[in-house]
This record gives structure tokens, sequence and C-alpha cells, in this order.
């Protein structure tokens, strides 16, 4: 679209930077935001330069914080004992949905992959170490996808954790709720298999 | 998602704004957003905020401009008698990708709907009716969606202009390039059968 305005481009080009947006989605967006009223545009603009400063990650355990506290680390209500492992601090909100867990997290900030470089130095471990001594942790979570890379994060950790006398558990891998046999993959249902337990 | 940082919240509720864009894609771009170097957000804040003072459309076409001048009603090398009509300034890029036309634009900013409340005189049919006599228009060709709303604005236009002597013409339904039969929807082949031609 070598006619679009100079602005125009450059506004398509960050748009395209959005996980999963192409060239038409950013068109798209780029022309709706023309429409915009001028005070919608301002506060959107104000909000993406204030993200730094207003969203910032706990130094302890890396989940982002509410008013400049850690909802979790902050808060004497929950158990420092149970610490759970999750690779971004989004899937901590996924897990508070739950209303299931009541320990600490610990973000890892990604998963093992060779493919994109990201080896183990990349990764939150030794800062994990030194918090499961410094909270006495007796019991350790990991709940990280169930992909290739996130299996072979899961068993580094498991590996790097082995001097310290902690119980280790990884979120269980089956049936979705509400699935059906013959529409679930080959792999959950060989996990589910494996997995069964007494009923 | 109520643990959300009210910050996290607001950036949300501005990115569902996008079109077809809901809760989950919101967050998703939202949590991308959170990641970029803080030198992009400056640069995605600042396209934003200038937006109203970068992209101006035509004071007489309504198409956008580039470097304060219209590509079309300041280009001498068109030929203003022939006009093509469009709902939005944003279906003239499609045209031009064409390098088929080489006349002007009227932009008339909307399509008629009574459901969303925009009747004719929301439309630039009153400037349409001035510039074709300002500009001497012998032909005026109707670029507008195939949907039912397309199909009464351009009848509305075609009855508005009736009193002029002019050549009007709606660009041709048919079959799209490399469609086939059998996955053609029944409207569009029953258009392609009404307006088929000599071969």
């Amino acid at each position: 679209m070598h006619r679009y305005p100079k602005h125009l481009i450059q506004l398509i080009e960050k748009l395209k930077k959005f996980p999963g947006v192409g060239q038409k989605s950013a068109q798209r967006y780029a022309f709706h935001l023309i429409e915009w009223p001028e005070k919608e545009l301002a506060q959107f603009a104000a909000l993406l330069s204030e993200i730094k400063s207003k969203l910032k990650t706990c130094d302890r355990c890396g989940c982002l914080e509410r008013d400049n506290e850690c909802p979790y680390c902050d808060d004497v209500g929950r158990q420092p004992q149970i610490l759970c492992v999750v690779s971004h601090f989004k899937d901590v909100f996924a897990i508070e949905e739950t209303h299931e867990y009541q320990g600490l997290y610990h973000v890892l900030g990604g998963l093992l992959s060779p493919l994109e470089g990201i080896g183990p130095e990349q990764l939150a471990i030794e800062q994990l170490k030194t918090r499961i001594q410094k909270l006495g942790v007796t019991e350790l979570i990991i709940a990280i996808d169930s992909t290739l890379e996130g299996d072979a994060t899961a068993l580094h950790v498991k590996k790097e954790l082995e001097p310290f006398d902690i119980t280790i558990s990884r979120l269980a891998f089956g049936l979705p709720m509400g699935s059906a046999l013959d529409y679930v993959d080959g792999g959950t249902l060989a996990r589910a298999f494996a997995g069964r337990r007494g009923f």
C-alpha cells in the first residue's frame, strides 16, 4: 500500500508488532484509530507512555504489582512455605481465578527454548533457590504449559532442586472439563491414561 | 480478572475498542505491550497523539491527505470529469492498487443504515452535487459494498443525481477471481447470471 501517508504506515508497523496481527488486521485497527475521538487517542497514548512506571513486577516473585505492592508476597494471609512456579506473570491471574491456591508464586520469565536462544541462565532459577531457602519452602508446584518447552523446563527445574528437601509436584494432565473422548488428541488421552486415579 | 492492576484494566478496555477484539485478544495485546521496550511504547504513544494532526482528510473529496496535499484533487494528471463514489476513504487505497482508475474520488463517509441511525443527511451527498457541477463531471462510478446497506446507499445516490446529465455506473457483481462455482454463495451466483456478458 505505497500510497498510504507516512504516518499511517508507521502506525500500521507498530500494530503489526501485536501478537498474531498481520498486515490486514493492522490496517483495520489503524483505520479504526483514525476515527477515534481526540480524547480517546490521548488517553490511550498516556496509558502506553505510563506502562513502564505503572506496571512494575515484584523484585521477589516477578508478579505484577498493584499500587506498588505485590498482591502475593506482601499479603500476610498467604502461605510462604508453598511456592507455585510459572513461566510468565500472566499465568498467575488464571491460577488466582480458581481460588484454589493460597501460597506464593515464582515467575521464571520464560521457557527453555534452544531455538529461541533461551537457556537456563535466562530463567530465574538461581533466584528460585535463594527464595526456597529464605522462605523455608516445603512444597513446590510447577504450573507450566504442557508443551515441549514446558516439559523441558519443568524437568530442568526439578533437577536443579534435587538437593532441597521439598515436595515437588506438577499440575495434573488429563481430559479437560466437558471434553468428548473421541475429540481429545492422542497425547492428552495417553497422559490421562497414565495419570488415571482410583474411582 | 478482578486482580489485574488498574492500569492494565484501563489498557485492556482501550484495546477492546479495536474492531473485532474481545477480552481475550485485548489481554493478549496488553501483556505483549508490557514487554515492549520503553522506546517502542513512546513511539507508539506519539504516533497515536499525532493522528489528528498528521492524518487529515481532503476538504473536497474526503480522502486522506499526504503532506497536506490531496493525492487526487491536487494531482493535475487525473481526470476531474470522472468521479468515483466510495463509502470510506480506506476503499480508495484498494481501488488505487488496481491502477485502473484515473479520475477523482468522493467519500460519502458511511452507508445508509436506519438501525445505526445513519440517514442521508449524514452522508456527503449535497457536497457530491456541488462537486459534480463545479468539476463538470460527466461520469460517475459507484464503488460501494454489495451489502444491504451498500445497495440502499447506491440506489439513494443514483436517485439524488437523476437531475444531472451524467453517466452513472456501479462496479460489476459476479464471481471473484479463482472462485469455484460450487463454493460461491447463491446471491453471488444469481448476480453473476444476471450480469452475464457475451463471450
